[in-house]
This record gives C-alpha cells, sequence and structure tokens, in this order.
C-alpha cells in the first residue's frame, strides 16, 4: 500500500475546512528524497486575481502553478530557465467573478482565458448557441474553467518514485439538470522533466449525459517561435474553415508574431500505438527544446491544433488540444455521434502527460519516435 | 422598556463597519440565563462559499445557520441530533458571485438554491419571462437572496424571555426602478424548540410598487422520508399541472427518493384561526418527530407544497411555502389580483415560527390542532 | 528631474504585489511639507462593498476617495465640511461582483452606480442595444467604471508644489477584439483646493478601435439644492429629448428634490479660450460655495448636464459630463462622426482638473471669468 502524508487544503463536503498558506519543502524530510522540491499554496490578492487559490509544484527542475478556485486548471509553469505558457492580452489569472459567460453573445469565456491548460466542458464546449434539443443556451466552452474546486488535497508519497500530487474536486452541477463531479489529480516526481494529468469526470445525476471535454494546453515563447513545428503521427487532417484552409501547406509550421493574424484550427486524428498511446510535440525553432504531451486515443480520439501567431500584445500562442470531440457546437458534434453518453453513476477517465525536453538529441529521438508510428510494423 | 445588548456585526450605512468574527456565550453572564447558549460570526472560504458571512445561533438545544450575503436566508439547522434542511447536489452555501440570475435561460437561481430557508422576490419571484407590462426580463424568483445584508445587529435580551435576535437589512433596489428594504429579524430564546422570522420589508421608492414573496422552507432527511406527510387545515388545494395532478391521490404524503423523480407543486389556501393563524406541519416517518410552521394567513394568504423526493444526490425535499402569492409568472399573479401594491414609504411585514417537534405526544397534539381547525366551532 | 517617493500598492503585471493597508502622513517628514496630509489605503468589507480597494487622500482640506477595483473612480471627497458626490440609493460602493452588465435589459451598469466621478466607455458609452456595424450587444455605459486595476501606484513629491498622486492602471480586454489601457493618474497637492484627473488612453489592439469616453462627475447637496446653478460658457445647448424640453426655461437651474422627478439631460458645445480651455460651475444656492471643472475641448470637445433631481432617497443629484463624444448609442454617434479611431499604439490624453470654491468672491471671480468667454476678444 502507498505511503504517503496527506494535506488537505480544502474539503467542504464534510468539514468547512480551508487553509490560507501552505508551504511543504523536501528539507522537512531529511535524506529522504533524492532532489529537493517544494510546494505553496497562497490567495492571490488584486485585480482580477483577487481570491485566487494558487498552489505551485516545484519538483527541483520543473514548476507549474495549479488554479483550485479556476476549475484546476494550470496558471503557467517553468522548466528550468524556460517559463511555460503564454502571455495573454489580460493580467490574469482572472477570478470567475470577473468572467460573465453569457457576455460578448456568449463569447465571455474569452474573458478568463489566460491559461498553460485549461479545460473545455464538461456540458458543453465549442462556440455559443441555442442547443436544438435541449433549448439550452450554450456558452463558449462550457463551464468547468471557471468552477472552483471544493475539496484540494496534496500527497507526498515517501518512497519511490516519490510522487507529488495536487488533488482536486470540481463540481459542474445545475439543479434539475447535469451533476459532473471531476476529480483531477496533477503527478510529478521530484527533479522530473513530466507531469501527468489524471482525470475522472463521474456523471452524478441520475440521467444518462452527454459529456464534452477538451484539454487546451497553450504556449508561448520561448517553445513557440518562428519556425518552431508541430510534429504528430498524423492520420487525417482537416483544416476547421477556409480560414485555416488558407494556411494548409504550412500548418504544421509557426510564423513569428504576426499582428492582427486570425487565428487558424485544425482538426487531427492522430495514429495510436498498440497500447492506444498517441502524442504530439511542439518543437522550437532550434529544435533543441520542445514540448511533448502524450496521452491515450482511446480516452481522446481527437488532436487539435490552435494557431493563434499574433503580436505578442494581441496573444502570440499556439494550442495543443487532446480532445473527446471536435470543438464545434454541441448539437454539430451530437449528430456526428461524438458525444459519448455516460450512464448515472459512471465515470469517464483521462490521463495526459506533458514532457518538457532540452537537449537536442532527445528532441530528435521524439522526432524519431512519431515517425516511426507512421510505419507499418516490421 | 427592553433590557438588552447590542453588537453590530456589520453597518455600511453611516460607518464603515464589519465585523470579522464575533462569539457571544451565556457564560459571559453568569447566572443570568435559564439555559447556556452561544453566537457565532466568522466568513467562510474556498469553493462556492468564499467571502460568505455566517452567523450561526445555538440556543442550547435548536441551532441555525444565518447567511446576510445571502439575503438573510437560513443555510441549515440542527434540532438536538436532527440536522435541518437539506443536501443539495452543490456543496453550498454558494456565494452571489458565482450565481447569475440570466444564467440557464434566466433559471440561474438554482444555482444558489440550497439553504434550508431562503426568500423569493421582492419585486418579482416565480419562473422567468419577460413582463408584458413592464417590459422587464424576470429571473427565477428574484433577486433577494442573492443580495448581502448592509446592517447586521445581534441583540441579547438580559430579561425573560432571553430573546436571541439576529437582524439584518438588505436591499433590492434598482435605480430608476424600485427600492426595497427587507428588515429581517430572527428571534429565538435559550433551550427553545422554536425560532421565529420576522420580515419589515418597505417601499423606498417614490412610486406604488408590487411587492412578490415567497419563504421557500426546504426539509430533507431525517424528518422528509418515506412516509412522512403534511399537515394542514387545507380549505382549498389545487395541482400546479399535469405532473403535479398525477400525484394528488397521495399528495400530501411523501415517498422514499425516487431516482429522476420530476417535482410536483401543489397550490393551498389554509383554514385560519379567528386571529388569522395558520399552520402546516410535516411529520417524519415514525410521526414522532415533526417540523410545524405557524403564520398569519392575512400576512401570507397562500401556502405551496414543493414536492421534489428525487435521489439523494439530485436533492430528495419538500417545501413548504407561505407566501404572499402564487409562484406563477408575474405577469398571471397581477392579472389574479395577487400582487399588493405598496405606496411609498409602506410596508409590509410577515412573522413565521418554525417549531420543532420530537416528542410523539406533541406530533399528535398538533395533528389535533390541525383537525380542529376543519371544524366548525362549537 | 522629479524628485518624489514611491509607493507600490498593486503590481500584477510583472511581480505579484499587491498591499492590503497603507498609511502615508506628512509627519513621516517632518518640515517638509507646507501643510499636513494623509494618505491610506485599506480594503473594504462587508455587503455590496465587500473586497473594494480604497485610497484616501487627504491634502488637509480636500479629501477625495480612490476606487481602484472600480476602475479608478472616485467614491466620494469632502472639502473642508463639504461632502463631495451625492447618496445613491444603494449603500455602495458596489463591487464588480455584484454588478452584472447585461442585467435589466442592458442597464445593469446602473447597480453598482453610486460614484462621485465615474468613467463611462472605452470600447461603448451610452444606452444598450445591439450595433449593426460589429453585432455586438453593448450594454449602458460601457465596462471601464467595472474593471479593476492591475497596478497601482503612490507618489509623493519631495519639493514644490509637493504633488500627491495617485496612479492606477486599468485594462478593458477583449482577447480578439479591443485591448485598452487606462492609466490614470490623481494629481493634488497640501492644502490645495483642487483635483487633476489626467487620463493617458492607450490602444493596445492592433487595429483601430473607436474610443468612447464621458466622465460622470456628480453632485448632490450641499452643492446641489434648490436654486443652485450651472454656469458655462454655452455655445450649444440641445435637449436630448422631449422630457429634456420640458425643462429648456430653466434647464441650468435646479429644484428641490422632486419624488419621481424623470431625468433631464442637456447637450452642450462650451466656448474654450485661445488655449482649448474651457470649464463649468455648479454654485449652490447660496452662490457662497461651487464646484468647478476645467478640461480642453480639444480634448473633450462635449458637455452634458445630467439633472436628476429626485427626492433624496431616490437620488438627488446631478452630473456634469465632460465628454469626447455625446451619451447616444454608439452607432448613432459613429454616423455623427463622433467617434475618434485610434491606431495601434495611439494614447488619448485627457486632463480635468476639478476646483472647490467656498468664498463668495470667487464664486464671482469665476462668474466673471465665464461670463467673458463668451465676449468676443477686444
Amino acid at each position: 500500500m502507498s505511503n504517503y502524508q496527506r494535506f488537505v487544503l480544502t474539503d467542504l463536503t464534510q468539514s468547512d475546512l480551508w487553509v490560507p498558506e501552505l508551504t511543504l519543502d523536501s528539507r522537512a524530510w531529511p535524506g529522504r528524497f533524492p532532489a529537493p522540491w517544494k510546494i505553496t499554496k497562497r490567495t492571490l490578492r488584486g485585480g482580477r486575481r483577487d481570491g485566487i487559490d494558487l498552489i505551485e509544484v516545484d519538483n527541483g527542475i520543473l514548476t507549474f502553478q495549479i488554479l483550485p478556485t479556476r476549475g484546476m486548471g494550470i496558471w503557467r509553469g517553468q522548466f528550468r530557465e524556460m517559463p511555460l505558457g503564454w502571455q495573454a492580452p489580460v493580467h490574469g489569472p482572472v477570478h470567475p467573478q470577473y468572467v460573465n459567460l453569457l457576455d460578448r453573445n456568449g463569447l465571455g469565456w474569452l474573458d478568463g482565458f489566460d491559461e498553460w491548460l485549461v479545460r473545455c466542458g464538461l456540458s458543453s464546449m465549442g462556440p455559443p448557441g441555442i442547443d436544438p434539443k435541449t433549448k439550452e443556451y450554450l456558452t463558449l466552452h462550457g463551464r468547468i474553467a471557471n468552477q472552483p474546486a471544493h475539496y484540494v488535497e496534496i500527497r507526498i508519497h515517501l518512497d519511490p518514485p516519490f510522487e507529488l500530487q495536487v488533488i482536486g474536486h470540481v463540481q459542474e452541477t445545475m439543479l434539475f439538470a447535469h451533476d459532473w463531479l471531476l476529480k483531477s489529480t496533477f503527478t510529478t516526481t521530484p527533479g522530473s522533466s513530466r507531469l501527468v494529468v489524471h482525470d475522472e469526470i463521474e456523471n452524478r445525476s441520475m440521467r444518462t449525459a452527454e459529456l464534452s471535454l477538451l484539454y487546451h494546453i497553450n504556449w508561448g515563447p520561448p517553445i513557440l517561435g518562428e519556425g518552431s513545428r508541430l510534429l504528430a503521427p498524423v492520420q487525417t487532417m482537416m483544416p476547421k474553415d477556409a480560414r485555416a484552409a488558407e494556411g494548409l501547406a504550412t500548418w504544421d509550421l509557426f510564423d513569428a508574431p504576426t499582428p492582427g493574424f486570425a487565428e487558424q484550427v485544425y482538426f487531427c486524428e492522430l495514429i495510436a500505438d498498440a497500447g492506444g498511446q498517441t502524442l504530439a510535440m511542439l518543437q522550437d525553432p532550434s529544435q533543441s527544446r520542445a514540448a511533448v504531451l502524450r496521452w491515450s486515443k482511446v480516452e481522446l480520439p481527437y488532436f487539435i491544433l490552435w494557431k493563434n501567431t499574433a503580436s505578442m500584445t494581441e496573444g502570440y500562442v499556439t494550442g495543443l488540444e487532446p480532445a473527446l470531440q471536435l470543438p464545434n457546437f454541441r448539437a454539430s458534434e451530437r449528430d456526428a455521434g461524438r458525444l459519448p453518453m455516460l450512464q448515472p453513476g459512471q465515470s469517464y477517465r483521462t490521463t495526459l502527460a506533458i514532457e518538457l525536453v532540452d537537449q537536442m538529441e532527445n528532441v530528435d529521438d521524439i522526432r524519431q519516435e512519431i515517425a516511426s508510428m507512421g510505419m507499418p510494423e516490421p
């Protein structure tokens, strides 16, 4: 059985527990861990971030900042000296109190969008509009990113591989409608260049429910730059619209910041290995650094590339987005048969790894790994 | 003149006073009170409750938790070992910052709904829609439940019957439209099984205004269970719709939690005594415990029963709802002549008692009291 | 070069700085200043104001309370014994979390309106509606007043004239739409009866953008009273509508509080001096006290008078409003050619002085100054 210490930061289910500040440091367990690490929790104050809980995990070389108040998204990170995430026009993170999803003709979600990793879903995602079946007015990318966690826990595993875990539970519930429970676990280990996001999403309602889910994982400089490239074992790729079709020839290449650049979106299916695993890599212009995502195509069958290489002030960013379906309007995805139905009590599980690479030979290795997936087996 | 000590917790009218924490304990007045009691005030933190002020009154055997931040509603209570209120799907209470009344096609009020006692009103209640007279888009059950108190005071009366009072003032005001001032007083006494809610609602605007008001008082287990029963001196009863008509034969009886149960609503007028007083009782399956509401039919002429005996996770609950009118769309209530007009400066007063009973003979007594009200006087 | 000390209260751009409380007092620099002054910063708690940052500047005789959380508006002020601002029906100030701009058919802005000085803009102002050009649903008076500052700084100048400055930066940004940066500076000096508001508004987006801007500066008693009068070098004046036309003969005079008074609005162009400067004065009933606004007609070509002399509880108030255009629906102002287009990176600058006068001879002087502006130059 796992030997770990547990630190509950928030528990609003049975108790009324909320910890304002916490610091955990490997130095408190002398000689126990192979590398130093540190985890801190605090509440941000001022401006649009006022009241946001932030948990920063620093495993020694990789740092990431989890936002329980924003649906267990990740604000930003850092790998050695390299910042992870992007710089949105807004000075985020943005507390849900400053996000009105109904605003801007249903595009209000954009007002809170500045994370490195943000989930779209769970009852709907994609563009706003009235669902002809349910008559609901759906807003862009759904609600989960603006729901606060009601339960947050840190687990420090005391035996190899010494996992450092942050667990958060988030509800997306509407009386008389749906009731989703997201249990999210972020895992890394001391000195690792890898972060694993594991989600369990339970339909707690008493009716079958359609699940929408997309991981919007966003990269700006330095990984994104002129000459950056997406590599993935692409099986099929389809530009989302005429605007995306314009860039078809260079869909996997990135330009320098381009003022006024209008976004381009590409819908992909990737090749998976025998175990169902697939991956995508964003390599930097020098081909010596890269971000790699790994996940199961069984769990998340689609992959979307969002290119938004506008100017730095507008937001120079690309999104690598493993997803359960395409980010079209929900009714279209329903018609296309891409909305999984979860029975009452049923859970959907996903596991997603984010790896950072900063050695050219390692980037080469992954490039070869991707290339080999397109090959017929010997 | 009354001899009491006053503790002002919030005053945003003249001063800028807000007390973060307070504990009042009968032990600070040795020998003064016939039974021990305690009142505490704190601010809840984390999740959807972040920033909610909560005042807990424990009179020795009856406890109730007032939410100044949610329009002086009552979150939950406890009578001896018996919890009062219900378990909504959401982990509440829910701060108004997480409630967008416009959401869900005007049903956003439901996102904050998890209280034992919540007021619907004051400018409107009932379903959403555009009022044809005023052209306003009305949202479900109005605004008062999501308005914070700007004045809160505790009064400890030092002479018999040693009343313990919490007073809160809440505004529901719109420049160029309406301006309601709710002055609410909760009163209990040490060792009492009774809580009295007294409201004064003033039309502070310079125009006559239509007042809407319903007390949504909600009960889950253990008072609600399979075999629980509503008892009241019913004069007339009308199912709200076809769904309610289905359950007509057993409208006053409650089933076990039933997954997917669709709500049933019954509109009643009750018989009042010579003084205008009436009552309703919800007795538990064993008929040994009950909750009793007492109020003036002159003040609140209607009584609504809301049956929502869905599964525990969906919310197994019934609402006993004394009201100034029926919770139909405001325009319908206007047409039916059930919207009282308050003149500028005029106030409307209501008094509502909640009593808890946990002795079978006492339940019997109330059952007889109710039965006798249907009888012609000798 | 200017010799000043800087105190950063909020910086969410590079750092994550937010100062909960601060007091600066001239006594900390013994002998340095010609008159005593004090600046304090705190966060308001309770009711609708919960979480609002407030900076109070007291220059010895003039006090004003800046609200970084409400777009660097000014809540209230005081000049010697005279309160500045007005008493709205709501007990403000109102935190943006309690303002839903979409509410009340797009009039939700009114729910937060209780300041002495509030800006309308920046992407739009005026009444709500769907802009036929952009298809956006615009809400009353735009967003800037409900955006929190992400950067706040106090500057204490240590040489004559010993300026006391509060600087705040506020964003009004929408991904894929506009990106405004307001840099606001409030300046006064010890013992002065004058407050200067200097704004720089930068179009940080990569597209040309239409700027909307109006300074809604609001006065209640004692400057406003029965017999108060507006004086300004009026070139043209036009009642906004039939209701305003009713009061044309006495458009510059004010009545006593009148229950149910419906607002009257007058659109003006004023005469400016050779340097482009103009002014407006609201004199009190005794003609011994007055509020004077001075600004550049080049920067703010229009002046709007808002008369709302309703009862005290409804809000007895008048607004003196220098503006970049008229507060009509944005499409009308566009058609009229009154929406300045700012290029990417371009800034718009305004400077506005508020002076308080409490000597009859000084009121006379300004009256003569205004009268002389209507005269042809010799």
